[in-house]
């Protein structure tokens, strides 16, 4: 059965005779390998967490960036290909430019969510944009605009979903357990942000430390802790 | 037999000896995996209603859009890949709004229809606005136009055909069956809704709720039902 | 032997060692596989009839179109895969229409027919207009010009022919001889009728009503028979 | 051995281990399947003769083009596929017809066998005018210029050679034979009418009517043969 | 096992069935055969040190380039096939000249290391600048700009890391290890200095001569050690 | 060890594991089917003498044309497709005229070589003017310019060589010994048309007539011998 | 193990799993078939050396051209595919006038050698100026500039070096042996002759003549030794 799979995947955007896209399922896979991420939307903003894999003491934690901004509004949490995931957001970044440019306003969250999958989408189809193969990465995509918070959730089919709560990444099953089990919409920030990092240190294998975690909300602006900031949150659990 | 069909799925879009084209079929089981969409046409109105698949409590029911507007006198269901039926709708939208800049009215639904199955013919040319692969989804495309209300069917394959009623998606089998028995062309708007969402229960695993369903109708607009008019529907039941 | 096939039909367009091109065979085994069309020809007036297939009691039988005009002097049945013959269609459309804007005159029927087949036999050049594949449909062509009427017979490998009667499709080979036998060139329209929708209706299935087949004339003009005009020839069988 | 083949054919355009180009052989296979064309030079005339295969009675035998003209001063048989040769001879006739405007001259009869073969010998480069497989079709090329009359044959590698006389197609070995006995180069026209036509009514399985040969000369300028001149050179037989 | 992974890596630039891109991975393993490479950064500078491999007396040294500037604040060292490191580089110097002409200052660091990455990301693309498989190519970028000193790590699938101390190449493993014992941000460059080459020299299977290895600083401008300097640092050992 | 080769050939232009090039090595094969070309380079003439192949009586003797004139002072025999020589002379003719159209002056031999062999080398590389194989056909130029008589042997791999005598084609081994046996460069033009023509007969399977084998000379301008001038050196052997 | 090769050479420019680019190591291969070729700097000179295989005593022995100028003060010797070494050199020529027509003054030896190299090294990537496999050739180019004398060795890579002396070709592995043992920086012009030229000899396998060598010298302009002066090194030896 194993080997009735690789005869399809090799043409890269081609449907199995189960009607399935392997490519985008084997992009899915890479995925499961990344470092985990957790998004949690309250009603007034939206907090990120990401656990940050620092392999050596030598490495600068700070340039192991796995929250990003986009736009003064927008921010986005990964987990796969890093490398995939900057790709999207710089094409992010000069669309949301572009609109503030052109209409004098900030993108709404849903239209930069739509253009980042716009991108996604195409892998295989030889433009300039886009990608021989899909993006290896899932984004949450943590935004405020004229409709409140929200936080969107893409992965490497082009397709996305808006949510409350969602984790990605290899520890993604456990983590979105945890979190049915304890959102709810009227969680305060601090909640939210408790509740972000108490789900995230029991998925990660190591002691949590300002070093390997990334907190980030937007409310209404971005705005990423700093370590001491981190380490607040952490005194908390 | 089935290695012999390996040998053929590769080019994508060629002949096997009997004379089908595998990437075609293979994208109509995709839709067979999909939820499931129904349409009716009444005398003066079209009815759409399809099941959403609410994989997470987490998720927004409102972000999991499955029926669509394409203009103010066109919406559409979609069954298959989301992110495929996002595309040909975006190309649908551009395509009425051109036909309304240059000829100041209205496109009709079955132009409409055709430019949507244009792009999806032309799967593996190359072109710029073509996909590599078809695309996995079928449409079912309500409209009000110049000869009244209408109902189109498209496949994968770009095919199209004009019905008074159809189901699509993984329960279409049984819910076409139902609609054969139910439908007639006297029908009611009211009638039509409860038929579209008595069949719809009938094939869905779940309860059916305001959250896990859309209804939308053209009458002579598009409009979609909010969850208090979807909740007057499933009480009729 | 079977195997041996498979290796040269993936270059779509290449001989294999007897000089056969297999992706133009399979097209037409896709055309063994359509619904049956009929034409004939007489001293003033030629004559189209078809089988329809309607799937399903809720399809709307106007819909599925396999007579279509191409200009006012010219019209065409087919049988195939619909979606290739609408391309044809569309493309003939074109070349009538700019033949009339530059030279003030109808296009003749065998011009119109020969930029049909230049198309066809084109695929696989990756030319803007080609298709990656054969087109898997077959053409009766039926027209009226300064050499009075005219029926053209087209296949997948862009050859044509010229005939005073032809079947196409899955009942073809028995509708051939019963052509062959009833057919003499001093037929009145009315016999041609009564003659072609006798044949079609012994290959077909089904009972023949004005719903499922569709008869077509152009005399000089391209007319379609109303609902009432077919009932007409059907009750003189 | 076979499956050796196999391996080299698939690169439309390269060479096998023992320096040959398959794709060019077996596309001379479909020749071989061909209906047989004869042509004769004599010291004035050059005369062309061709089988027509009507496989129907509701053929028109008129639209069977097997000779073609050219230009006002060269016609030509083909036999193989006749989509193939069209796309030649429309080559051919545009090539003439420029030359005749730039240089107000008639092209040579050379000149513009070189013009189909340059053509016919760039088979899978991928240019526009080009295919992607070798032309499938040899043809004998009659004309007259300042030179006096000539013959010229050519085959789908793009070579050609001027010929006193010459068959092609499926019976092209047994007439090539009578050729050589029967032929001298001092035949009048009718004499070469004459074994023309004996010729291919050997090989041919019909009995020779005016409906299923043609015949042309070009003395100087092209002729195609009416049915009832055909008619006359069979009564001399 | 084996067998499967071959069956992967033909398409330069897909996923596994387990996530995983092969073609990116084997370079990577193209970088373990290289020479090493050593980074350190303290307060105020950066030091690189590299082995040279001499594979023969009569090389001239100095040709053997591992250690280069791209601009007057920024030098790197590579490990892995040296002619696309050249080519990397290349890029680089165009960019930061670039830069510097747009804008009329130096551009920073990390834009640097991000501008050398975009390109190496987009291999298979078939872009004018991009390479069809990876860059086989490892680099330690040191450089200083308002931020300070900073060193940057990049691999072969266009990710890059900022760290404190990093070793590239074949004796990369025991070289971090020594690096994570022996550094502290507190490092005099003199210390760095030794550091760098005492590891170097434990990795390397030839005695440390002046002739095969370069040392350079970024303080806070680019310098290539000459020999005697070279010398010098070796002595201290 | 012959599966291995196959494995190599498809690639059209790519290295062998030993580092051959098989494509060029089988279009060698393709020249060693070729009918046998000789050439001699005395003090001040070059000569040309091919074996023609007349394979029917009925074939133009002068339409084989195996020594073609490429300018007033260049001239060249060839062995192996025709069709791909005449692409080589053609070029080579455009070459020539635009040299003398640009600097008022013949194109000197070696040069007209150069371009030649530039042409062949390309191929595989989709250039307008390239082949997608090799050029199957080797080339005896024969030319004369400032530096007096020259004679070049070009090879499918776009190689060439300046001799003093050469033989290619399928007789070349025995005509090679021959030539060393019997050259010396005070050969009188009649010595050399003898030798060339003597050495063809023993490699022809036929009788030696002025139908079957053209002579060239370069003295200082291209000449093809006449039949009444072939005749005279025959009766001289 | 073999069979595994062959699985990544089609890809032309792929790393296999162990990271290695199996078509520039066949490349390699095809220079060990070659000629050998030697190359030594003095303090002022450079001296090239080849060996000619003149493989027929018909041969122009002059016309075998393994040592060429580039420039006025830079020439080179090549073992390989002369075809493809005359690619490159021409390319080195073009750049080299260039260079003098744009600044005035002559290209560094370096700049010279880089130029060569990034041709080198996009074999297969599609550009126009690049081939679709490596250059199956090594250089050894000797120049003369600003910095006084240099020698430049290059791979199919596109990878260079500065070497004292190297040798190329089937016999390089014994001649860099013995050119080890006898090279110092302070031979004279005549010595590194006599060196080179016994080096030479003791690898090839036929008597040293004028005809079968090639001596070359940039002191500090190109000059190709006459027969004579040729003579006169191998009457020293």
């Amino acid at each position: 059965m194993f080997l009735t799979r690789t005869e399809y995947d090799r043409g890269v955007n081609t449907f199995s005779p189960e009607g399935r896209l392997f490519q985008v399922e084997y992009a899915i896979e890479a995925i499961k390998l990344g470092s985990t991420a957790i998004g949690l939307k309250t009603k007034e903003w939206v907090v990120l967490a990401v656990e940050k894999r620092i392999t050596s003491p030598l490495l600068e934690p700070c340039s192991v960036e796995k929250i990003m901004e986009i736009d003064d509004h927008i921010g986005c949490a990964m987990s796969g290909l890093i490398a995939d995931a900057r790709t999207l957001v710089e094409h992010a970044r000069v669309e949301t430019q572009n609109h503030r440019f052109s209409y004098g306003e900030p993108m709404t969250v849903e239209s930069t969510t739509q253009a980042l999958c716009d991108l996604a989408l195409r892998f295989g189809e030889g433009d300039e944009e886009s990608m021989s193969r899909p993006f290896g990465v899932s984004l949450l995509i943590a935004g405020h605009d004229e409709n409140g918070p929200s936080l969107y959730y893409t992965d490497p089919s082009g397709t996305f979903w808006q949510c409350n709560a969602k984790a990605i990444g290899s520890g993604s099953e456990g983590a979105d357990s945890s979190l049915q089990e304890q959102y709810n919409k009227d969680l305060t920030l601090q909640e939210a942000e408790t509740i972000a990092l108490s789900i995230l240190k029991q998925v990660m294998e190591e002691k949590v430390t300002p070093n390997n975690v990334d907190i980030a909300k937007v409310a209404p602006t971005y705005h990423l802790y700093s370590p001491s900031e981190v380490e607040e949150v952490i005194t908390r659990l």
